[in-house]
Order: C-alpha cells, then sequence, then structure tokens
C-alpha cells in the first residue's frame, strides 16, 4: 500500500482525497499556489508544498512544479482530483517515467478515450448504443450529406477532439449543413489543433445519465448505477442526482451493464464515468468517457454505500476490487446541488470575495463537501465551486424536502452563490415533476 | 396533520426539530431566553419569542412563559425535546388541558416510568429480565438483610425516585449493609422529598445498551435496535454508538422484543428508550425507561436509515406508525462523540465563551449536529454540549478511522472541548477491541 499521496489539486476535492488518505492511514501531502497558503485543505494535510504563483498555469498545472513537490516529499503515488491535470495523458506519463503512481487510468485509456472518434469505435465494438452517425471524422461533404439524409435532420456536427459545446453545430436541413461543417471545422482547428470533425444524430430534449464504473487492474469491473446530470447551464452541471428519476429498471441494468463492456473492451483500470443520452423513450445512446472521478461522484456515494475515492486509491495501489456488483446495492435517493460563487441575478457572474459570514447546513441526510470557513476569501483565480451540498432520503420527495431545509440554513455571505437559484429550480414543477431534459434551465427559467 | 409546532428547548435539539418541521411541512415557533437572542436556531424557525432571562428556572423551565408562548402564536402542539421539561409529568397535563398535544407520551405513562419501583413491576409484568432486587421499596432492615443474602453481594441500593448517583450505595457485605440503608434514605429525602429505597445485585462490569423504541396510539410498537453508551463519565454518556459491539444476534434480538414488550404492557406511545445493563455472559437486565428523545438518538438513525424525529411528530398528530419492523434493517456501525464546552484536563470543567475559529468537518459518512458558527458565545447558563459529531460506515473499524478524522477536523477554539478527550479515547486499546464497561473512562483513562 501506498505510505504518502500527493494531491495534484485544490479547494474541495483536495479535501476530499486527504479525508480518504487519513482513513486508510496514508500521508497526504497538498500542494498549493501562493492564493491558497491559508486554505483549511493545505491545513489538513500531513505536508504542504507550495508550487507557484496564484495562476493555474504556474501552479496547478505547472506539471515540472508538481512532480518537484512529489520528488521533494518522496511520494509514492499522484492523486489529480478532477480538472487541472486530471485528464492530462502526458502528465500521467512523466508520473510514470519518475517511478510515481498515478491514481487514475493508464495514458493510453486517456488518450483512446480522450478521442471521440476512437471512443465512439470502442463503444460500438463492446455493442454499446451509440448516438447514429458518421462513425468517424468525415472525410468529404458528399459524405456528409449522404450520412445526413440517411440518419434523418436534425443532426449535429461536432470536433473530433472537442468538448465545451465548441466545434458543435446543430443543423436542421441540407441548407444548412454546408455551413455547418466548415464552422465547425475552423472553430475545432483553432481550439484543439485538429479540424477532425463528425456527424450525429441530433437527439432531441434528452436527459444526461451517467454511470459510475470501477475496474481494477485484474479485469474485474463494478458499476455503482447512473446519476442523473440534466440541470446543466451551458453544459455545466448544477444539480446531479441518483437514480436517474425517469428511467426503468430493465433500462438501467443495460445502461450499467454497457458502461462495464466499454470499460473493458478499452482495457481500462480505475474509476471513469460514461456518460449517456437518454431520450424520452428511454433509449440510451454513449457519448463520452470520462477518465477521472467527477464532481458529482458523492451522489453514487450516498445511494451505494461506497467511498469511491479509497476505492480509486486501492485499486491505484494494484489490490483487487474489495466489492462485487452484488454488494453494491442502490438505497435511497441522492441529490447534489452545486454552490458556486456565482450571482445568478447577473448571468451567473463570477463572484469572488470574502465571506463574513458562513453557516453550514447538517442533521439527518446531509453531507456537505466543502473547505471553506469563515473568514476565508474566495479567490478570482479559480473555478467558482466552493462547496457541494448533498442530501441522501429514501426516496426523491423527501429527499428535495431536505434539500430545501439545508439550502434555506446555508449562508454564505456577502458574496453571491447559486443557493437562491438552487432554491427556485428544486420548487419548480418540471424538475419536481421529472419533465426536464438538458435543455431545461437555459429554457425555463429565470433568475 | 400540525400546522404548528413549538419547540420548548433550545440549542441543538431546537435545531433538530425545527430542522423536521420544515421537511414535513410545519411551521416552527422557537423560544428563547435574552441569552439566546441572536442564536442560529432562533433564525431557522418560522416564529420566535422571548420567554425570559438566561436562567432556565426562568425561561426554559418557566411552563406559564412557555404555554403563553404556544398559545400567542396558536400552536397545535409542543415539542419538549430532551432536557428542560421533556420528561415533566405535570407540564405534559398543562399541555393536554391547553389543548396543546404534547409530543411524548402521556403523562400517565411519564409518571409510572419514572417512577422506578413502577417501572420495574411494569418491566416483570412483561417479562423482561430485571436485575434480581427487592421487586418494590425495602421496608424493614430485616428484609434488606435477608435479600442481599438471598441474591449475593455485591449489592446496591437505590433511592426509588432517583437519578444521577443520588440515593444509591454499593455494598460488598453485612457489616456496611445498615449503614448504607440509613444514608441512601437520607440523602434521598433530601433529593427526592422520597425515602424510599430498594436493594439490587450490583452487576459488576456492566456495558449500558439501550433500545430505541417507538409506539403510535393504536398499540403498534417498533424497536430501532440498540445503542451501546458505555462511555460515560461520572453518569454523562460521552460516546455512544451502535449496534453495541459485543452482543451476540441472538441477545439483541431477545432485548429489543423485551423493550417492545415493556412498551406495550406501559401502554406506551411515542419515542422511548429502555435502558439495560448488559454483563460479561451478554445477560441483560432492565434498568430504567427513558420517556423523551435522547441526545444520542441519531446514532440510531444512522444505522436504520429512519428519522425519529418525525416518526415523534406523526405519532404525536395520531397516526399510525409509518414504518414496519420488517422494514427497519440495521445498516453498519454508527458512532456520536458529544462535544462539551469542557476542559478534559481540569476535570472536565465547563468551560464557556467566544468561538472565533470555527471549522466544522464533513464528507463521506459524517453527520453533525450543531447549532454554532463562528463569533457564536457559549453561554454558561446551559448544559456545555455544544455539538455532536456523528459518523456512518459499514463497519466499526471504517466508522473509528473517518472519527478519528472528523475529530481531529473540527475546530473550535479558543475555549476548551471535549474533542482531544474523544480522541484518546477512541485511540485506546480498550475502546478499540471492545474490553471496556461503563467504568472504563473513570477506572483506565486519564486526560
Amino acid at each position: 500500500m501506498f505510505s504518502r499521496i500527493l494531491i495534484a489539486n485544490r479547494g474541495e476535492v483536495a479535501l476530499r482525497v486527504i479525508r480518504a488518505c487519513k482513513e486508510l492511514g496514508i500521508e497526504s501531502v497538498a500542494v498549493f499556489s501562493e492564493a491558497d497558503r491559508n486554505a483549511s485543505y493545505v491545513k489538513f494535510a500531513d505536508h504542504a508544498v507550495c508550487i507557484g504563483p496564484a495562476q493555474p498555469a504556474k501552479s496547478y498545472l505547472n506539471v515540472q512544479a508538481i512532480i518537484s513537490a512529489a520528488e521533494i516529499t518522496d511520494v509514492d503515488a499522484i492523486h489529480p482530483g478532477y480538472g487541472f491535470l486530471a485528464e492530462n495523458a502526458e502528465f500521467a506519463e512523466i508520473c510514470a517515467d519518475c517511478g510515481i503512481t498515478f491514481i487514475g487510468p493508464s495514458p493510453e485509456s486517456m488518450k483512446q478515450l480522450g478521442d471521440k472518434v476512437k471512443a465512439r469505435e470502442i463503444a460500438l465494438n463492446a455493442e454499446v448504443p451509440v448516438v447514429p452517425g458518421s462513425d468517424g471524422a468525415i472525410e468529404s461533404e458528399a459524405q456528409a450529406f449522404e450520412l445526413a439524409r440517411e440518419i434523418g435532420f436534425p443532426v449535429i456536427v461536432k470536433a473530433s477532439a472537442g468538448g465545451g459545446g465548441r466545434g458543435m453545430r446543430v443543423v436542421h436541413n441540407d441548407l444548412n449543413l454546408k455551413n455547418a461543417l466548415t464552422a465547425a471545422k475552423s472553430e475545432a482547428e483553432i481550439a484543439f489543433k485538429n479540424d477532425e470533425v463528425y456527424i450525429e444524430k441530433f437527439i432531441e430534449r434528452p436527459r444526461h445519465v451517467e454511470v459510475q464504473a470501477l475496474a481494477d487492474t485484474y479485469g474485474n469491473a463494478v458499476h455503482f448505477y447512473e446519476r442523473d446530470c440534466s440541470v446543466q447551464r451551458r453544459h455545466q452541471k448544477l444539480i446531479e442526482e441518483a437514480p436517474c428519476p425517469v428511467i426503468m429498471p430493465e433500462t438501467r441494468e443495460k445502461l450499467c451493464e454497457a458502461a462495464k463492456r466499454l470499460l473493458k473492451e478499452a482495457n481500462y483500470h480505475n474509476a471513469a464515468t460514461v456518460e449517456f443520452l437518454l431520450d424520452k423513450d428511454n433509449n440510451f445512446y454513449f457519448i463520452e468517457v470520462n477518465t477521472r472521478i467527477q464532481v458529482e461522484h458523492p451522489v453514487s456515494e450516498l445511494v451505494t454505500g461506497q467511498d469511491l475515492i479509497k476505492h480509486q486509491i486501492l485499486v491505484a495501489a494494484g489490490l483487487p476490487l474489495s466489492v462485487s456488483q452484488d454488494e453494491i446495492k442502490l438505497n435511497g435517493c441522492a441529490i447534489e446541488c452545486r454552490i458556486n460563487a456565482e450571482n445568478p441575478e447577473m448571468n451567473f457572474a463570477p463572484c469572488p470575495g470574502p465571506i463574513d459570514d458562513f453557516f453550514v447546513p447538517g442533521g439527518f441526510g446531509v453531507r456537505v463537501e466543502t473547505f471553506l470557513k469563515q473568514g476565508d476569501f474566495i479567490s478570482p483565480n479559480y473555478d467558482s465551486m466552493i462547496a457541494k451540498l448533498l442530501v441522501h432520503q429514501p426516496d426523491r420527495e423527501t429527499a428535495l424536502a431536505t434539500m430545501k431545509r439545508a439550502l434555506q440554513e446555508f449562508q454564505i455571505s456577502p458574496i453571491k452563490t447559486t443557493i437562491p437559484a438552487s432554491l427556485k429550480i428544486i420548487d419548480h414543477p418540471s424538475y419536481r415533476n421529472n419533465q426536464i431534459d438538458t435543455g431545461f434551465l437555459e429554457s425555463e427559467m429565470e433568475f
């Protein structure tokens, strides 16, 4: 087993990993930028190393500084958290070259699954349903026209190396297809230095449903059921829940088994999230694999009682999975609201600043993940997510009641946060009655 | 269903009940003394009424002020929490006379079970094992001597109306019995205005094990398994856990069924805790019934997933129990550490004062119950318990690892708390290895 782990991240996820290390009896090393010197996660680690100034490129994305910190503190492994270097295959390779275990998949898996065209090929080989489309990069306009007619409009043009909406175009008819191809290719070239694009059927009003899975290095894989993350704003998830409230049990079974098949096909190990679209007829289509632990992983922890970060560490240390699929039971309903330092009334503009008044909700069914305390200052240099509020109850209605009272209790001021927005969303009839899709927040809500 | 409930209490239990009310859609009325005017629990209630100055006798024990507050705010019911008026049958009667539901048992049940001799009679009628003894008040010295010889020394002399160690004497031989009787009777007369005493076999090195139970007004009763509360200092519990780590499954079954039988025999309704001693051979003996919700009730909530405060409210409103015994499953291990504003190094002297630095632990498996925030002031007028830290994990070893890291995270300063004492206890080999009894803290630990 590892004796010391460096966490190449900051904030709540750094604290999350430090907590798991402590409980496993493993020493932790925090890294911090000059802006995070007094952050609580730094204090809770056994050791801490400053890796540069506030700007991410000079600290949390500074591979050389992080590797130096790892070597100075003589760690066995690095946990990347999410964001920053978590999906950087080159970083994982450098770790390996330095004899440090990267707590995550192999660089090869990251590269393969990070390429959407390759990921789609792997899904097809694993007999996992994908959105009907070009099965690879579009090679000519003629091919694009033929395919679009075959699968039927609307279709979507996407960058092979893409993400975050860049290099994407929805096309409703022949007339617009040519322009969309040209635009998407040039956007992709600029954003990703790769102008390959592909075409897919555009699934109308889908839900975003993702399967949490974990594989060891011995070929064993388990899933921890699905999460529904349809409450999104500009592809940023705001509220996640498990189980998906509209999936039928037989679809769930197929969905979760499909995710496992895909990971086995990719010779994957460690934690992964396999993302799908779910249409209104309960058909699901593979979109992509996230080759890291995700922000919303505690939702799955609550409904299964399994500590995913500990599993990640144990599997990375070369142990076989300590839990079998039969032992992972779906229990109750869990919901997460991301608490961001953003002003919903100002189009969710980031709202850094001081926290002069702070009360953390607690009590029955409440879990909070945050590194903050009263007197802290939210830096403008980083992601605006400052806390995650989670609830777990036997059913969705009770979970929503607990979420409402916990959101009402949560005091973070004078900065603005997404707490009022979350309160509005969970009281919205479409959300309550499970009549939403990924477009809900932008089409039905005003803040 | 009730539309408005007054909580005749303060601090964390007031907040606990307010939370349950919110989740049930019931309005809450907080009462507060002048010292608690700015307490967070007051702010979270829908309404709040000042009931007098800081001294408990003039506010939280002031029946007239509380009843006035209930009438002014037109509540349907009063939840008494624990302590203060929670086991005051007269208060429950006054509530009834005013047409206000007391959320708890009937005054008759409280009176019957509050009298240890009567409670013992009820236990015997329900075929619940009791400590061998006098089956009622001792009427003469001769009877005392005969009985002591029959059941065998050591025996203990106890006040019929007693509690908190007053009017109690352990006797190891004939020689001391007479003096012990005289001393116990006079102590009882002074403390309780009732000099009745009884004699019991003194169980050596017992564990304190208690069953959480709940009955409705239709004759249905369920139990929520047992808690082990053997870590006590001067009869004050400091750490509680569920399940009891040394009880055998067949003993558990018998113990929990015995508790239910006893409550049925007493025509009891609402929440109760039936307390037992467990000897080293897994024999259990009834001691007493607590006719209220207890401080440590969340331990049982964690291992069963049942919200006991909500159950209390629903049953008091006249609804039948919403859960059957079959649906209440024992899941994992839960531990609670009471965080008191006391200085363990100064013989646990109360340590009121300001809270300038405050960080609440969170994350996987952690539940916190507290009404505090940074900037609050701990009043010297009230109980020193200021927070409860609970953990829930699949097994005891993991739960202890989580408790350790959560205790290490919990920052409350500059006041002294029991956090360092709890850390010492959970690391003590006798506690770890389940080799403790109710005398452990006082005989084996130094702080």
